[in-house]
């Protein structure tokens, strides 16, 4: 009976240390998108209207830090997809470092049991703290694969899919 | 205490019943994304020397299907996304949807304990069961939204991304 309970307890789908590495491990291809556009071309470059790489990166900026923050401080904040983070590729990737770091800092204080919890993050999109997340995860994905073919558009190679 | 253990034992960050809505809801939006395609250019259309949506499609078969039959079998199968699905949208949405009941079905074959297990499906990709569904689900995403960009430079509107 213990070991069944203990077997119970343990049983997850997918632990909330696994689900920040997957997280991060996107995180990281996202990145390295970002290193392979052209400077010009990832401020200024898009297909059929489109908005440029470094716009899309904008939205995961304002929903990353921000969104986690309110989960773990049950604050509404702004959604603002408009910050200026500079206007290099540099500048970007400093910014997607610090993130990186918040990330894992938010994380640590999100404990097990809150990811089934109810929340409305910016005051408008509502779900439980695990569907929002991977609405964060998915939505970078997404924005990321569009930025695959303006990098093959450009003739450039992007990084392996699979590599995290 | 046998509250405590009760918590215990339900909180988990994503049950899998909540895994398979989460997948089933993005396959319904790629869905919509191969209905957005005019006909021909589902087949034909391309950028940057990328694969038409429809071979995107064929892989995403590949996957899915074989993948969970892989999974709840253990028998190791072909990795093939070169299947000859027909040359209608109307055969691939047709298959789309006996997929759509297959993975119902063989989703009720796989228990929680399972989603930890390690696995090497097609004999070669190397995983947790978890991260390795999470790589067919992040996989399609990915190329749904090279779809995306096909639409918007053919003049087409895709469907709402956060519409499931």
């Amino acid at each position: 009976m213990e070991n069944t309970i203990k077997k119970q307890t343990e049983a997850q789908v997918i632990t909330p240390t696994q689900f920040l590495e997957h997280y991060q491990g996107h995180r990281g291809l996202t990145r390295r998108v970002i290193e392979a556009f052209p400077e010009k071309e990832f401020f200024n470059y898009s297909i059929g209207g489109m908005r440029p790489f470094s716009e899309m990166v904008k939205e995961l900026f304002a929903i990353a830090v921000p969104g986690l923050t309110e989960i773990v401080s049950n604050k509404i904040g702004d959604f603002d997809e408009n910050r200026n983070y500079g206007s290099t590729k540099a500048q970007f990737l400093e910014k997607w470092d610090q993130d990186t770091e918040e990330i894992n800092k938010l994380w640590s204080q999100i404990d097990l049991e809150r990811f089934q919890e109810h929340v409305k993050l910016f005051g408008q999109y509502e779900g439980t703290v695990q569907s929002s997340i991977f609405y964060f995860i998915d939505n970078e994905i997404h924005h990321r694969g569009q930025g695959y073919v303006y990098l093959r558009a450009l003739g450039v190679e992007p990084p392996f899919f699979y590599e995290r």
